[in-house]
């Protein structure tokens, strides 16, 4: 099968929707159909092009019904985290690129307002879709337009506390904004927390139901009675028509409640949709679906299916890539879940916890062997921090393991309740770099350069995966400050690694090879670049000298003033921003001295990047081998 | 009066308490004495030197009901936001200096963990006790101990997005955590948001009690029925129960609910604090307080007595202050305030808002012309900052006013909604700076390294008042990009400024002054330091360059060739983090050049800098007149 060019068709119906305003000229009968050709043909581009899945295939009725009833552009329709949008972007033209998607050069996985007219506001990150949905529909209102505004929030997204701050605020505020919370009883992993527990509760509303109809009838006998006790009938129902409508946490905030509802009846949503255009104010409309609805082996396996990168079948979900006989490299990722594991075996101090990650981190490991010292705290980074600062605070050891963009979200902790307490917790910052097909909203670009203005923190990345248990190890012993640790998304080098831990001196780099004229000063992973380089260059007789700087902050300025002596020019290689990050803090230490190498900070632009494999986009920015030859020459023209 | 030699008297049991364990051996009967002598020691003190006020007056029998029956340090008492603490400080063995609260070298206001034993969890920002008692509570899991944790939070801080995460985490969870809900309906400024209006609804009982009577007597009747009767009566009442009851938001989350109860009974919440020790799992317990609770003035204008900064009558609440006959300079924030109304009189487009901070970010005025524009969101940054984005992404102008330090809060939705969609949301970041009293939990030292990896984002700081007008008038007019602009806390120069705005060229810096040798790159208010040590040089005939240079990013790199022409020394200045700063932006350009000028940056070192006054802490850590003046000599040594 030729891949790249497999190109799906769509059924009879789809392939006539180029824009929401084809889809209103069907009939509601047509809808089903719609639905299933939508559904077919997110499974065949998905299956053999890769992408996120089971969040898609949750809200296509939904979707349809939406672009059914609002009116796009005009109206504004908001996917909260966004991998759920494929069906959106299926419905408002871009059905024949679609299998372009999270390809270098493609359209994006996520919505994003430069790519099309119907992406109302660019998403990735979770919860943000409510404080969206109210400035727009404020926006409307200081307009003096009657467009509308939908948010449309899973319930694992609904765990991360900005959607509270929007609900509280929306909910004092009379603007009209439609909430769909759409309810999988899943986030990413199965998310952890109360409010999970509070909708599985709601949505098995038989009981609910019984009661209320034998509570009814109750009633009906009393309203005969005498004024009294009418009086106290009546006040009794309405007191009881909110303790036995679910929805009263949603209430509590000031919204209308509707639900829950079906949320693969597509012409219920419709009628639905339709009846709460025309409710004012905040509501709520809370809809039950099933993620991966309609294949088989998403239903049954959802954390699995949330994406997939490589072809499968279309009935089965069997793998279609060709078996690899070669041992693959381990991912970074699993390298930091077995060695947690094993240090925590020894220090039973050690605890950890991730927002909603367990998978993506590979926490699992550590979840199944320690289950009482594992926490997945749901999508809440904010909470994760501060939780791990309160185990800290005890004397437990908290690794906290968390992506570099989403750290963002947990930044002020980080600050506040981390660094000025100097409190002692490990980050194990996880998807630093460009981290791929995700794309801008998910790059670990800023970490060093956010991080590295905080005091008491460490900032450190190893070269490889045997660097990286050392420096666990290392900073699972060290109590003085805030440790970070930061390593890419994907394949370590593959080396042997040794099986006991060894401590590293803290602050120090090492010499990898000495060389003349120029010296490489890598930061991470990404110091595989500089040995590729090295070795083309020595083709040409040119010795470069490479140095694994390993931290960031301290700098090893004893091995800095060594360089000094000895180049006539640095180098240094990250794969973060070039603006505020690990090459920054090496011109800020030279800055003063007279007299010293000229130096080339080599990492990100400062631009937004798009998405594309790990290494298009190295080449795109220019920090892979083959820029890092090129820049090395351009040095040597002037010596 | 010698203002700084008053050290006011505790009453006969307060003076005898240096510890939780003194105040433990008083009857139950004392406790009332203690408290009011507490709240007399408290106006005491802050009338003479100044202070957060109202919320600690409000907790002062919650503190000592607290301390009675709990038994810190092993049991951990966490304070949300901390200007609550003055109580627990009192209490707590700091008592006799009290007196030094905020000042210079003095007790911090704040619960600070380095500073006392008792200090369970160091806070200033809002919403964290609830993530950190958790974090703490799993530890005494851990470690099988029995102890308890309680946190302390305001209804303002439950709305901030954080609170809501760990009350999802906590409530899913079996670890024994208290959290006492301080139900003052008053953050900092009146709260707006649909928790206040339930809490109102919550408290006012009356209500709810009497119909809970009514029913209650009716269902006696039912209980004697037939069986079928009796039946759905018990059903019913269970069902009655959860309606009745407030509370539901918080059962929602898994918490069992008490209260509300009378926050200023001390025997009434010792009596209930003795009973919830020993019920197990997550609870929450209700409290009604006053803010300023026993100072009629403080009960009366909340707001305005949150906190004091100058003496007052301890009865009447008069200033005490000495009449300046001078005409004082404007603080930033007010050319702030007073701008953006002219500007949005002109431009309809402009809105605004605040997390909470409409007095201290001066947002009031704009609240006040044009209400329908300027949106106070509550305690909730992130929720502040995509709102924003929203407003913008339908074609608002926003100018979103927030501290340095809150904008960590929000950073995640600052690159992820704003920045990655060049959304064109104006910044008004409000003390940026060291900021004084409050100490490291709201000094702004971080803004420009934290936003100047950022793409998307131009960041500027004015030298002056009028450079403020003209920055927020060029930034009004500009759509190509979000714009932050970074004012300290305080007086501005007192310049005579000129009515009509006037464009700035963007990322273009002005030359103050030529001179020898030497050149100053001031960024921000702080040039005028540079003023000052330039006529002192001047004495000895030493000549500096002076140049504001406006922009962090972009960066006047015309203006940077220019003076590396002319000169041998540059020194770049800045209130703000030393590590990625504004003097980082300046060594990264410099770097790759070679036979430039030295550079030496001043700013913020990389260590926590604890509380003063602006001037006592621009000498300590080396950013004042006098410093450069030092700097300036140095370097010219080798000239």
């Amino acid at each position: 099968m030729e891949l790249k060019e497999y190109i799906p068709k769509a059924g009879p119906l789809l392939s006539k929707i180029d824009s929401p305003a084809d889809l209103k000229k069907l009939s509601a009968e047509q809808l089903r159909d719609v639905c299933d050709e939508l559904r077919d043909f997110i499974v065949d581009v998905v299956s053999v092009h890769g992408g996120h899945f089971g969040a898609s295939l949750g809200v296509v009725e939904l979707t349809t019904a939406l672009h059914y009833v609002y009116n796009s552009p005009e109206d504004r329709i908001i996917f909260d985290v966004g991998h759920q949008a494929y069906g959106h972007k299926i419905l408002t033209g871009r059905r024949d690129n679609f299998h372009t998607n999270r390809k270098y050069g493609g359209i994006s996985g996520f919505p994003k307002r430069s790519e099309n007219i119907h992406d109302a506001f660019g998403v990735g990150h979770s919860s943000t879709s409510i404080s969206a949905a109210l400035g727009m529909a404020v926006a409307n209102d200081l307009d003096k337009k009657d467009n509308k505004v939908v948010a449309v929030i899973g319930d694992g997204a609904m765990t991360g506390g900005q959607a509270f701050e929007a609900l509280n605020n929306a909910g004092a505020m009379n603007s009209d904004v439609l909430v769909v919370l759409n309810d999988n009883n899943m986030s990413i992993d199965p998310n952890i927390g109360a409010l999970k527990e509070y909708l599985a509760e709601v949505t098995t509303s038989r009981r609910f139901n019984k009661m209320r109809d034998e509570i009814y009838d109750l009633l009906g006998h009393f309203k005969s009675a005498g004024t009294k006790m009418r009086k106290v009938a009546s006040r009794l129902e309405s007191a009881m028509m909110a303790a036995l409508t679910p929805g009263s946490l949603f209430r509590s905030f000031g919204f209308k409640y509707y639900g829950p509802i079906d949320g693969h009846d597509v012409n219920l949503l419709r009628k639905t949709l339709e009846d709460l255009r025309e409710v004012k104010g905040p509501k709520l409309l809370h809809i039950v679906t099933v993620k991966g609805k309609g294949f088989a082996p998403a239903e049954k396996e959802q954390t699995k299916w949330h994406a997939q990168s490589s072809p499968f079948d279309k009935i089965t979900g069997a793998s279609l890539s060709p078996k690899s006989t070669k041992k693959s490299a381990p991912k970074y990722q699993d390298v930091f879940g077995d060695a947690l594991v094993e240090l925590a075996a020894e220090n039973e101090n050690i605890v950890s916890m991730t927002p909603a990650m367990p998978s993506g981190s590979s926490l699992w490991p550590m979840m199944n062997t320690f289950p009482e010292r594992a926490f997945d705290v749901g999508i809440a980074e904010q909470h994760a921090v501060t939780f791990a600062a309160g185990l800290a605070a005890q004397g437990k050891k908290a690794f906290c393991a968390i992506y570099s963009t989403f750290l963002q979200r947990g930044y002020d902790q980080f600050v506040h309740d981390v660094a000025i307490q100097k409190l002692p917790v490990v980050f194990c910052i996880d998807r630093a770099g460009v981290v791929g097909a995700d794309g801008p909203t998910h790059h670990g670009a800023y970490d060093v350069s956010f991080m590295r203005s905080i005091p008491n923190v460490i900032i450190s990345s190893p070269l490889n995966e045997q660097d990286l248990r050392d420096m666990m190890y290392t900073a699972s012993e060290y109590n003085d400050a805030a440790w970070a640790i930061r390593y890419p998304r994907g394949a370590s080098t593959g080396m042997e690694v040794r099986k006991h831990f060894e401590k590293m001196e803290i602050g120090k780099g090492i010499c990898i090879q000495e060389g003349e004229d120029v010296a490489v000063l890598s930061f991470g992973p990404i110091g595989k670049y500089v040995t590729e380089a090295s070795a083309e260059l020595l083709q040409e007789d040119i010795h470069i000298g490479h140095y694994d700087m390993r931290f960031a902050k301290p700098l090893d300025t004893d091995l800095l003033d060594e360089i000094c002596q000895n180049y006539q020019h640095i180098i240094t290689l990250e794969d973060g921003a070039r603006l505020g990050g690990f090459g920054s803090a090496v011109a800020e230490y030279l800055a003063e001295k007279a007299n010293k190498p000229t130096l080339t900070i080599m990492g990100l632009p400062d631009r937004i990047i798009e998405h594309g494999t790990q290494e298009e986009l190295h080449a795109e920015v220019g920090i892979d081998a083959k820029a890092l030859v090129e820049v090395v020459k351009q040095k040597l023209v002037g010596v």
